[in-house]
């Protein structure tokens, strides 16, 4: 199994940090996505979509999007309720994050962090705030209520948005002031098998 | 079972859409969101995010994203492979759907059809023009080698693409560009149980 990505983006962190956390034999490859590597013929041949992280199995298939990387390889483990309502509450989560969440505090990050707030950036930039304090208040709403996304036990909700939201510093939000999401944040991190999110190259 | 949401809304649509293929009783509550429903400290209640389609089971139980509750509807029939990479890659589309085709083809929709193109919209409705389009042409790549998204027969994917695809030409995309995309748009008027998307309250 091949995993494209970049370690310091939090959609392959996701990945990186589930297969740490599974203890799942994987090659990492490393792809350069402001050089333009997900642009190129080789890789559209691998996902049209030009996006990583990108993840190529043995028998020649090949899975694209982070979220539903995380939903295969935890299939079978306590990381994935096995059916019913708790499964269908954990894509609530993830696609929860993947369109009310990433979209804002995934790209504050990346203009702040990895473009230095250029002046032409800094409307988008501010709307991302608001936007990113909405996600976060409806995550501390529902971690001053419940220990994780799965309930009592962390699932594949709380890798996907644990990804950007303990690095939503980089992008200038406050983290202090969500109590319930800092106490989460730090029984992520003492998840067995729990790795750290890379910096980013410079 | 009772299903918040706005008829003439995609995203609630597939909703309506998979109930009706799969004959699953229930009642609709219509949501108008330009009124601010969904912003009222009663829906709040029921749904944190603030967003429609919503629904609640008989249980109490309470599930957003529309694609989650595709998922949640689906299980156990044919429009959701049971497991293993096909069911990966059905959510892969799912995830696909969400955050590089709905915030173009739904929000280019938006601005054209819902707010009749205001000035200081075009700006954003061009870029989705442009981010839209790769999309449909994701897309077309696909449909000219396989059926469906599913493969041979339709899946919950096809569902969630539909909804916003075969109503891209109230956002000002040129379907008959996308010879694939529109004769699967047809097979998939042609699935027993299809009900048309209703159009926008006037």
């Amino acid at each position: 199994m091949q995993v494209f990505g970049d370690r310091s983006s939090g959609n392959c962190y996701k990945v990186e940090l589930m297969c740490s956390i599974l203890k799942i034999d994987h090659d990492w490859v490393d792809i350069d996505v402001l050089a333009g590597e997900t642009q190129k013929t080789i890789f559209r041949k691998l996902n049209p979509n030009g996006k990583i992280p990108l993840m190529t199995l043995h028998d020649g298939n090949t899975l694209a999007e982070s979220n539903a990387i995380l939903g295969f390889l935890a299939e079978g483990t306590p990381w994935m309720p096995a059916a019913g309502i708790a499964r269908a509450k954990t894509y609530e989560w993830l696609f929860f994050e993947k369109y009310s969440h990433e979209p804002y505090i995934a790209v504050a990050r990346f203009i702040q962090y990895y473009q230095n707030m250029p002046a032409e950036r800094v409307a988008k930039y501010k709307q991302c705030k608001i936007d990113g304090a909405h996600a976060l208040n409806v995550m501390e709403h529902n971690l001053s209520k419940h220990a994780f996304f799965g309930g009592a036990t962390p699932s594949i909700a709380d890798i996907a948005l644990f990804a950007y939201t303990h690095v939503a510093d980089q992008g200038g939000f406050d983290l202090q002031s969500y109590p319930a999401i800092s106490r989460w944040i730090l029984d992520m991190k003492s998840v067995p098998g729990y790795t750290p999110i890379r910096a980013r190259p410079v």
